[in-house]
């Protein structure tokens, strides 16, 4: 049976009267979220209250959702974990993958990768003291790159700026030839389509819940380990509740069995309460419909947009292949632009320098919303709606 | 005016028919945090979405929220801020106090520290892997271990098993004539009593929230910088919402000013919108007359108990001076004789291997509680009703 998005559409509690191209940023309300939340609160925080940690269920939340998200990444059962933020599990899969190639001394990346995955790179280099470094080179150079001095390949599948799609199973195969490890980022990969995990041989892989998984702000992070490391991976960030006997309170730790040790501190029950129901939406997609109707929405986007709006040039790679889930353009006013195009009721996105950004999420967008969201585009730059000292004014945009 | 604490009781929605001596674990639920984590679910992430970071002022709860405790743990304004968990926070103050003080190789903690600390920092010696060590001392030596060897002090102030209070401002002062950094725990101390983390010169103090702060399961933790070090600690977590500008999206890491480079990824808004709820329940509190109500409740609860149960051994400091604000005692049977006390409607926790301890939090519990709670114990011992195999049975205690 086809998946049915009108179904899965009604499942939200969109705002109203807007066209939301942001769910590639911050995913709107599952209706059932707001219940699952105020009966973790009353129900079992309220009435089991210290109780609950057994009772209700929350000392495994992590590992239970993790394990619903790995589902959609293709991970195999038991080796997905909740916690904390995207930064933090990217220093964590790094810290490890690091160790496992103790003779090389570089972590390669590209120039489009997010912000906080170089960060905390540059941060763990000057920590570990012993000479690493990070080398970014542009995203098309990277499979080229690739060499015996290569410890880590750390990339992002999908670039938050322009879209553009890594080839992971090649990006992959080509550090594995290396003798390196990698460490890929899902943040606009989880829920934007299917990912393999397995498949791809990823070692190791992260991404954040908030996005594509709608979890809600600041839901937490995940953290896939490849089996095959999960026993020896070293948890640098060695937190109680990844070791093996949290309840013992031994002085010395000893790291949990398999992906389990890389939870750290006290999970935040109340944001995976949020994701467990938020994650339900997902019971009846087909992830190859689901592939179908983004590419559907984004090809209706780009051929809108482009017949409408020639001062916009497409950043986003043409060919599907190379596409996540977002369509991306440039123009020198993007921030005056978005800024406009949000105040007439389309909220998509900006990224310094000039990228216009747009996310396509099937679950809850329909071709109808294209074509409007297009038709308020086409008017913001013909009518230069834009061209006003309002719009013009820099705000901290998310 | 002197506090009440009738009115406190009355915000909180405690569980019917049980005595909750366990707020020093998990405290209960504020009433107005289920409403308002209700309102950030659906009047600000479902009615505004991306838009709540700016106009529902997400991005900026951190720090405000922080300097809300801040005010609790005598922080200077402006040098508290919220996120991750207590173990990363550990880490990021420790990691950060280490390359203070470049010549010297010792982390000097106890052995009554919680095993988080102790694993953290074990973590960190291993990762910066220029021969650091954790080196652990009994609670009652520390003041005289502290030596030139010495880089950080590194204790939590209430021992998380007896309650014995460390003396915070003699041992910082200790530390800083050796020439030493100090990384305060203050887990079971905010909210249990006055903390003056300025007056005692603490260098960095860090803390959670779910216990006496209210903030339910999960709740983030916090971070103090003192301002000396403020702008020089460098942060090893270095995540994005820790850059000077986040959203310039710069390839290389600049610190944010002050303690706001200890922010790391996206804070959990809705833990943090149940946190800043349950703080509005400190607004009418005098902190002096909170303390003298604590120790109110111990005394009368140890001198029951010891008039009661002999069978029972205070592990908790007779001098009120070196009691945080719960009560513990030993018996080898301990874990048995609590599981009876729950079934019998009085929540305590168990610490292995004998520790049955009890939170004292004046903000809802009364006199009448106590005498309560004496009189189940009391029934429990006299009738050896914990003397049953349910109750010897061995199920994952929070």
């Amino acid at each position: 049976m086809p998946t049915d998005f009108d179904a899965t559409r009604a499942l939200f509690d969109l705002p109203e009267r807007v066209i939301y191209l942001d769910g590639n940023s911050l995913g709107p309300l599952p209706r059932a979220a707001a219940a699952r939340v105020a009966h973790a609160m009353t129900e079992e925080w309220g009435k089991m209250v210290i109780t609950g940690w057994n009772r209700a269920g929350w000392m495994a939340m992590p590992s239970r959702i993790g394990d619903r998200i790995g589902r959609l990444i293709g991970a195999e059962p038991g080796h997905v974990v909740l916690g904390d933020t995207l930064s933090i599990k990217v220093y964590q899969a790094l810290a490890s993958a690091l160790e496992m190639v103790p003779d090389r001394r570089v972590i390669l990346s590209d120039t489009g990768n997010f912000p906080t995955d170089l960060y905390m790179a540059e941060g763990l280099c000057r920590t570990l003291g012993q000479g690493h470094e990070l080398r970014t080179v542009a995203p098309e150079d990277v499979l080229e790159a690739i060499d015996g001095s290569v410890a880590v390949l750390m990339l992002t599948e999908v670039d938050y700026r322009t879209g553009r799609r890594h080839d992971m199973a090649a990006l992959t195969r080509r550090a594995h030839e290396a003798g390196a490890l990698t460490v890929w980022d899902l943040a606009h990969s989880a829920g934007a389509f299917a990912v393999d995990v397995a498949g791809t041989g990823a070692d190791f892989a992260v991404g954040c819940t908030y996005k594509y998984l709608n979890s809600g702000p600041g839901g937490p992070a995940f953290i896939y380990v490849a089996p095959r490391h999960a026993d020896r991976a070293r948890p640098a960030l060695s937190g109680w509740l990844g070791h093996e006997e949290p309840f013992a309170f031994d002085l010395a730790y000893r790291p949990a069995r398999g992906v389990e040790r890389m939870r750290v501190g006290t999970p935040p029950v109340l944001q995976m309460a949020a994701l467990d129901a938020a994650l339900d939406v997902w019971e009846g997609v087909d992830m190859a419909d689901l592939r179908a109707r983004s590419l559907e929405l984004q090809d209706r986007f780009i051929e809108g947009v482009e017949a409408a709006c020639p001062a916009l040039t497409l950043a986003t790679p043409r060919d599907p292949a190379r596409r996540g889930s977002q369509v991306s353009f440039r123009h020198a006013e993007g921030y005056a632009i978005m800024q406009a195009l949000i105040a007439h009721g389309v909220i998509g996105d900006f990224r310094a320098p000039d990228i216009l950004r747009f996310g396509f999420t099937p679950l809850y967008l329909r071709p109808v919303d294209v074509d409007k969201a297009v038709a308020v585009l086409a008017e913001v730059m013909d009518s230069r709606a834009w061209d006003r000292a309002e719009y013009r004014t820099r705000a901290r945009v998310t």
